[in-house]
């Protein structure tokens, strides 16, 4: 089993927040490998830190342990969860933000199609196990009720990383709650309709059209009053705005050497269309 | 003892200060941990970063190596020392940023009074020691009279991590530089009067004031003409303005999914008032 | 060999692009240790991070493993490269971001003069070695177009830190691209003329100018309109503007609790004039 334990949070890097957790950790698991996924998450943004784990998951060793505190319900009724897949634990709290985890672990790809909005209970996909953490055996005492990240989290990652058997931690569950995860849907004659579901650091605007949704490498793309004829398969390609599947198989428009998100004034939630050329 | 050593510095991430420090602790002691605190401190804040890594050290192990580099006085006549608390090590300038520190180690729990300002001379209370780093012997040569945190406090606190005892490093001293820590006081009527001293990334103000000061659970606290009644227990407690006790042990006056400093306008420094219920 | 490895990014803290990075480290080499340089380089800033690990690598261990992912060309023809210095390996992109340090390792100090604009095709110093990575047998599959770093740079760094040798991963080759690295150069009746190459978070200048441009201490330097009288040796050294020669040994421009870049509204670039008292 792997000791290696990520941390994906809206906590920021101004206050201690993180590193009273890595504290706790190492107070556990002194041999645990910490590493920092994303701390600079929106306050509050489920969906945007379910996004940035399900682009970094799958290039940790197997048996990773994830550790997501987006947790606006801490001290609430909300549930805390372990989730294992074939791959890695997942220790969150129960709010939507597994849910890319969870939809890419789904056997039957979901046809287009319009999302619905709002959380809902989903049953696990065959393979996953899940248990809500109740056992205050593996906390770090006393509980606060403003900080599970630190008192419940941590503890429960780190001891999980010691090799404590899932069950320990609590009793197994069947269903998880999960956000809608974006997909594109098919629009007036065929075209495909997708939107920006994340714009990078480099301004690329992310979409959530994959290489399997596209009708053809002989696209026509038009995203706000902008055309882009065909993918490019690199950022060099050209001096103009291009299209081409990222690093994280979503399709994605850039410029280069420059930010498509300025350059087109695109915003998250911004329509693209798609024709086959 | 153990070999995690902590950073907390001013000198942001968009510099290699912070690197050039790990580097040199990795050159003395490749087996170090190092864990990062915070480096976002304002330039000069010595106030802040001594708040801040209050909140964090006591959820690291036993033996842990904290070093702080805000050290406006770098290269002038301030000391470089070593506290060691019966549960962690501190290496820093000396210069106010260990005050925390002491005063919770303080054995008389002060009565809420109006703070002192300006730094003094404090006598260490029983069960800490200290010394003045002066033996060049452990520093990293030449030694900029710019940088010690690369070239004397990093190297320190890289020897003491691979168990050099503390007075090897120099003489010991009996007294340290302390800035006034901020308490409650009493106002008119019997009114506890506190102040914001910090705000968090989520907005959250945190107060000077602690469970032990409090009246009662059913307290009236006015602060900048809003009202608050009663204690809560968590963020998700109401949609309204709320006060609990936070993860650090303060007061916090918070908003459910928002911002209670932007909601409030309010800043560090500024007053709240208390009563009894 | 040492099995630290450094990142050096243009890739931000926002998402997850790092992370990625470590995970696939990790996964080949769970003994590694990774450590962040910096992370917050402009988009495609090739000469700032040439020059932010120029300021940092010196000071880890012999045989640390620096990776320099400013990448702006991924994908398209340019080279990725080894470089094997007396003390560290470099995995970078050939595309000038190793400047400062081939031109530290030139054996002949170069004298003031004019530098020239534009890449240019160099021959290595002796006792330096270079291989161009093409062998995909060390790169994580599937390699994206535009992700070299995750699936090319940070696996062949991992392997290299296990210690496969130089030559696996590639042909040595005779020449990199490099950048003209600025130097001062001597204007009317003998004065130094340098300029402002980069400001750090306190509002320090640093300038293309070392110890032993210096005509002697009793200078006289004029920036923006503002003299300065002699170098001083440290921060606190008064409360007036000052220069002196900083930890990385350039000589920097500093305003004692200040920021010496507010106070005199200057930027990279802008020059200054020395002359010997």
């Amino acid at each position: 089993m792997g000791s290696i334990i990520t941390l994906t949070t809206d906590f920021g890097t101004e206050d201690a927040y993180v590193a009273a957790m890595k504290g706790v950790i190492l107070g556990v698991n002194p041999l645990a490998g910490v590493v920092d996924i994303c701390h600079t998450v929106e306050p509050q943004d489920i969906a945007r830190a379910a996004f940035v784990i399900s682009t970094a998951c799958e290039y940790f060793p197997q048996g990773t342990i994830h550790m997501l505190v987006v947790d606006p319900g801490v001290g609430g009724q909300r549930r805390a969860i372990i989730l294992k897949t074939p791959r890695a634990f997942f220790v969150a709290p129960d709010n939507g933000v597994l849910s890319y985890i969870i939809e890419a672990l789904k056997k039957e790809s979901p046809s287009p199609q319009e999302s619905p909005s709002g959380l809902e209970f989903e049953g696990l996909p065959p393979g996953l196990q899940a248990v809500s953490i109740t056992n205050p055996l593996f906390w770090h005492h006393p509980v606060s009720s403003t900080f599970h990240g630190r008192d419940i989290f941590a503890p429960v990652a780190a001891h999980l990383s010691l090799g404590v058997p899932m069950e320990e931690f609590g009793d197994n569950i069947d269903t998880v709650l999960t956000l809608p995860v974006p997909h594109p849907r098919t629009g007036e004659g065929g075209a495909l309709i997708g939107k920006v579901i994340h714009i990078d650091r480099f301004g690329n605007l992310i979409t959530d059209i994959k290489k399997e949704d596209l009708p053809s490498d002989q696209l026509s793309l038009n995203i706000v009053g902008h055309v882009i004829e065909g993918l490019s398969t690199s950022y060099s390609d050209g001096d103009k705005l291009l299209a081409l599947l990222g690093s994280g198989g979503y399709l994605e428009i850039a410029l280069r050497n420059g930010s498509a998100a300025t350059f087109l004034g695109a915003r998250v939630g911004d329509e693209l269309t798609i024709t086959g050329g």
